[in-house]
């Protein structure tokens, strides 16, 4: 039975998207110092309320605790101090980006006179849909506001009293700058409908970022009318070919796995040249460095230990210290390997042979394609980018990590002296 | 009921998507020369087939006078020599357009030493839906396979024979040249469920591009589960400052309403600032031109010949020649009507005043914007782009005349010596 208490999610969201909109013009026309100063006061307003946002986070961790959340998604929710001086920190950073807004991609004279140009402009009202990581609020809004956009921010039922008493602070650092306050909404229900409602906005939402685990993304890309810039399975795979240096492939690896083996950007599979003369050493020192393996046949009888993979090993995104160790023959059988099993996120190839690698990067069609360098280094901050909202997976608007120019578009504009058209 | 001859669309267009993407995976690495000279017999095999492509034509078109087809649908589906040696032609001018394939975007060393570049690569497998003209056979499948990608096409049910004709001559020079013949596939159904079935074929076909008429768009952004790149009406404004040059303002509005009225580039609603001096003469001007004007009332006392335009007109894309006439008070009542009525295709300001012209350039969210040009350039040929595949109008992707480039995608490239992460 419906909450007449409440508006319909429909409603909600429509109503909210029309304040979106309206923040979203004006953001949109705010030079770059106008952003600069309110994401400063943003950071400022953080810093100043961390004692009500570490009493919210207290409510929420307790309630988290009482349902039985697990250890993981408690480390998640919760926040201490240096974290929410590290979201002041991640906004202050967003706010030394370099503003793509009004940039122009390109520009030409055509022969009549008229001068035609590509600027680059905000996309306008970006809905976010994250899980329990409260940090996320401050993160994207910054993001969002940095490139001209407005946001719609849909948190973490579990998160909520945190992400209300951060939004709160982000709010009050907009205002201060004299930026809308719409230009950073939080949708004020946990009902789930308001998710499905903010995946149905066309013309009201003009895209939607799911940040979060693979049931979230499953269903946001299920059920989006919505464009949504979404982040997919880090399949990734390390290739060794033959003509690899055996020290630099035993670093690369052992880093491209066990850094943080819960990252997108962690290998998955170890593809090994069977011309690779120093296999057996490779596969030692992964496992060494703690890391389960699973081989197929041909990857046991070098290394006796291997567990054996099974098919759907080659599909799976572990996030642990598990890896599955193929043996291919030569660059094509890498090639087969990826084309059917890589989520399309990042794949490495380990090599001396030129050649070999230019080929391997020119043929791989993932988002990332890497040559002697870890997997690990897939991330925003890495590539100079200075922060990410994520690491797109799709083929369209924007691939790999995305940051500000991501949450951009651009018009063509013409400036003519009075030409018509023969 | 089923009919069992047929494969269901489902299997079909799965069964051709599989194909498409073996054929892309192979185009994607054909260098610039190849596709030239791919292209170059393309046109040669169009011209050869001449004969073939006008008996299957005359065959379509006796249908559709049977079947009570209007004129303006039996002009579209009609060939004849001209118009097939066109899309000769067009298929060559589109062989000689500069290859987005394989261009960097931006690159960049980080401190540690890795170089990172971002390329341009086909999107994949493009699937064009299209209506009654034959010739986009041709145009789409030679900007598909000059991007590198493979094309599946479904054109109308009335053009059927025409499209097997034309497809015969692709598919001849495709192979003569080398290429895949999978990579211009038509879909060899009239059943319109094949729609259907391209319209949810995610992972399948990676982008669609609708080309027609308003129900076909409705339909395809209705029911589309891939991402569309698509074309909505192009209610275009042309607002009239009061510093405009009055001759210019005549010109202009003439030329951008009356050159062609049936193009989404035509004007359909001019604004006129109450401040501008001559409104009389230029609403003069543009009924003697031939077009019926529909005003509001500040432009009926100026202009008594003027009919009284309904609430519906301010958003109607005629396609002839009716214009609606309104009088706005300054920029900031142009801006107000452009932000309510536009379409977001192409909006256009008349105007000596440099700084009022920047801040309509600025404000105006279309995704091509005009100081004192006709919108009726509003065209990839006439931007320089060679040709077009469409004119988006949506936010995401490409916006604007869309050619080889918004017909691309593109990958991070990382090239280093050994690098971990820490």
């Amino acid at each position: 039975m419906a909450d007449l208490s409440q508006p319909n999610p429909a409603a909600l969201i429509s109503m909210m998207g029309d304040r979106a909109r309206a923040a979203a013009r004006t953001i949109a026309g705010v030079p770059t110092e106008g952003k600069t100063r309110a994401l400063v006061a943003v950071a400022t307003a953080l810093r100043e309320a961390t004692a009500p946002i570490l009493a919210a986070n207290h409510a929420d961790m307790e309630r988290a605790r009482a349902a039985g959340l697990s250890r993981a998604m408690l480390d998640r929710l919760k926040l201490d101090e240096a974290r929410v001086a590290g979201m002041g920190a991640g906004v202050e950073a967003v706010a030394r980006l370099s503003d793509p807004v009004g940039s122009v991609i390109d520009q030409a004279t055509r022969p009549n006179g008229m001068v035609l140009s590509r600027a680059r402009i905000p996309i306008g009202v970006i809905g976010i849909i994250y899980e329990s990581r409260p940090n996320v609020t401050a993160d994207a809004a910054a993001l969002c506001v940095m490139a001209g956009n407005a946001a719609i921010l849909r948190g973490g039922s579990e998160a909520v009293e945190s992400n209300r008493a951060i939004h709160r602070a982000l709010v009050a650092g907009l205002e201060e700058a004299g930026l809308p306050r719409d230009a950073v909404q939080l949708v004020p229900t946990t009902d789930r409908a308001a998710v499905g409602a903010m995946l149905k906005a066309e013309g009201v939402i003009d895209m939607i970022v799911p940040r979060g685990g693979k049931s979230l993304v499953a269903r946001v890309q299920a059920e989006a009318r919505v464009p949504v810039l979404s982040h997919l399975d880090g399949i990734n795979h390390v290739f060794v070919h033959a003509s690899a240096d055996p020290a630099m492939a035993e670093k690369l690896v052992v880093n491209a796995k066990m850094r943080r083996t819960g990252i997108c950007g962690a290998m998955e599979t170890l593809l090994i040249d069977q011309a690779y003369p120093a296999a057996g050493a490779l596969i030692r020192a992964l496992g060494e460095s703690g890391c389960e393996l699973r081989g197929d046949d041909r990857a046991r009888a070098i290394g006796p230990s291997l567990g054996a993979a099974t098919a759907e090993d080659w599909d799976t995104e572990y996030l642990e210290a598990i890896a599955s160790v193929g043996i291919v023959d030569g660059l094509e059988g890498a090639l087969r390997h990826i084309e059917e099993h890589s989520s399309g996120h990042t794949d490495a190839i380990v090599a001396t042979d030129q050649a070999v690698a230019e080929r391997f990067l020119a043929a791989v069609d993932s988002a990332i394609v890497m040559w002697n360098a870890s997997t690990q280094f897939a991330d925003g901050g890495e590539f100079g980018l200075g922060a990410e909202i994520g690491i797109a997976t799709g083929r369209l608007h924007a691939r790999g990590p995305v940051a500000l120019e991501g949450l951009t578009t651009y018009k063509w504009i013409v400036r003519g002296t009075g030409q018509v058209r023969p």
